[in-house]
């Protein structure tokens, strides 16, 4: 069996063929330019192939609706020419096979998910945050998808200000601050005049960051009680998650039991974001059993 | 074909017995006293009948998880004589029939789906919170109620507080200026020194009240996606809830689809708490079927 693979993300896709074991055979990366030519050049790629099924993990907002006439497509994304693009029209009709659809980060949240099992690890429902560029978050609850009129948009709620962060107006250009708006990578620019990779992790900033996020985790515990809470992303590293976790902790002030925070809010176990492959393979599985 | 369903509140216990579509045939309305009192009157009650199933839908925190040696017990409750109480397993001992075990809210939730589904609606997830001594919200998705390691406590969420607001310290003795400890029907007292039934709608905290409560349909909107979210319990009005909708769409910002407000985010189908009597009969038949 093949299984193909593409993460498509705003700079670059990531195509890939697993067999059935999840075992990549081949791999393709390139940039994101125009929906024609990216889409052609993975199309060229897959042909390549005797596929199976497709798995597409995209960046978004997606229509995920089946019963919508735009289903598949890239809907009100900022990302020049993609906006109402069938991303998945003219692949399934080229390649004949059948494709599952979700978002970037549900596909890294299901790879998680398929990866902890692998690992023996009883994980049934798992959130994934990315913190880079922008936030979003994906989630599966007892393995299945979470999101009806469509994906979650975690990254967008509100949370709690941080005393010592009053005066931040946030850069989200919806809702200027939402968690995106507070803690998306460009944040440190906008705060300290610095690239992120450039502020020590002993400066205050990071310790206000981690609040949030904790907040965030505190909001999908709350909602989900995953078995899991996963962070990727540029803005992530194992140094700031142990801020996170002293953060959550606080604010959780034990109101209901979770597992140990060192397993509970983690780091990919794929590392280098393949996460979203691994996904992508298992729901293109799912896909072709129908 | 006879369910019984058990709707077990911090004050009162509302037991029925309904047929196969969900009629009410009997109910007795009792007390909430000792367990030893009360879980003896509700297995009196229901030994009238001969019962096919039983659902029970509890005030709590409660153990779900059905691998845990506690399941079906009432667990961590601030209320007297109930901390620990094994609640489903003495019932299933006596009546000898399959139960269905959940929070009162989730039983709530539940029982509002159902009733979207008779009238029609095409409704696969649906969110239910209660606004009343404390907040608490029980969630469905796609049929299935939500909860992996234990059943959700959005009540206690935190939410970015109101410019207005911002001296008030919440009154949730586990987090302070939570949700619950913003919105609960005693933060009135505790902001005018008067009770909330006594605060005019035209007076301004309530507009801070309906910021709060936006904030939290925000948040399980961007989380869960869901058709639908109701709001039942003593603060809420359908004056209210035109509050709500306007904070909601100011802090949305259009930034994803959702139906048209006032279907959306809507008080409940079935009047008088009633929703908790039909989703545990609907639970039970689940149950029952295994």
């Amino acid at each position: 069996m093949l299984i193909g693979s593409i993460e498509a993300g705003g700079t670059k896709f990531v195509c890939a063929v697993g067999d059935e074991d999840y075992r990549v055979q081949s791999r393709e990366v390139f940039p994101t330019t125009t929906p024609a030519e990216t889409l052609r050049r993975t199309r060229a790629y897959f042909e390549q192939f005797s596929l199976d099924a497709l798995g597409i993990a995209s960046f978004g907002p997606i229509e995920i609706r089946q019963t919508d006439p735009h289903y598949g497509y890239v809907t009100n994304t900022p990302k020049p020419h993609w906006k109402n693009t069938d991303f998945v029209g003219p692949l399934k009709r080229a390649l004949q096979v059948p494709v599952s659809w979700t978002t970037d980060v549900n596909g890294s949240a299901y790879g998680e998910l398929v990866m902890a099992r692998l690992s023996n690890a009883d994980v049934q429902s798992l959130v994934y945050y990315t913190i880079g560029t922008g936030v979003g978050a994906g989630a599966v609850i007892n393995g299945q998808l979470v999101g009806s009129l469509g994906h979650p948009e975690m990254g967008h709620v509100f949370v709690k200000r941080h005393p010592a962060d009053q005066d931040f107006a946030g850069i989200c250009p919806f809702h200027g601050d939402c968690l995106e708006g507070l803690v998306a990578g460009p944040t440190f620019e906008a705060r300290t005049g610095r690239a992120g990779k450039d502020v020590p992790l002993s400066d205050p900033v990071w310790d206000i960051m981690a609040n949030y996020v904790a907040q965030a985790a505190i909001q999908t515990t709350l909602t989900l009680r995953p078995d899991k809470i996963v962070f990727g992303g540029g803005v992530v590293s194992e140094a700031f998650l142990v801020k996170v976790r002293r953060e959550f902790k606080q604010l959780l002030n034990d109101y209901v039991a979770v597992p140990p925070l060192e397993s509970y809010l983690c780091m990919p176990l794929v590392a280098d974001n393949g996460s979203a492959t691994l996904g992508n393979f298992a729901l293109a599985r799912h896909a072709l059993r129908g």
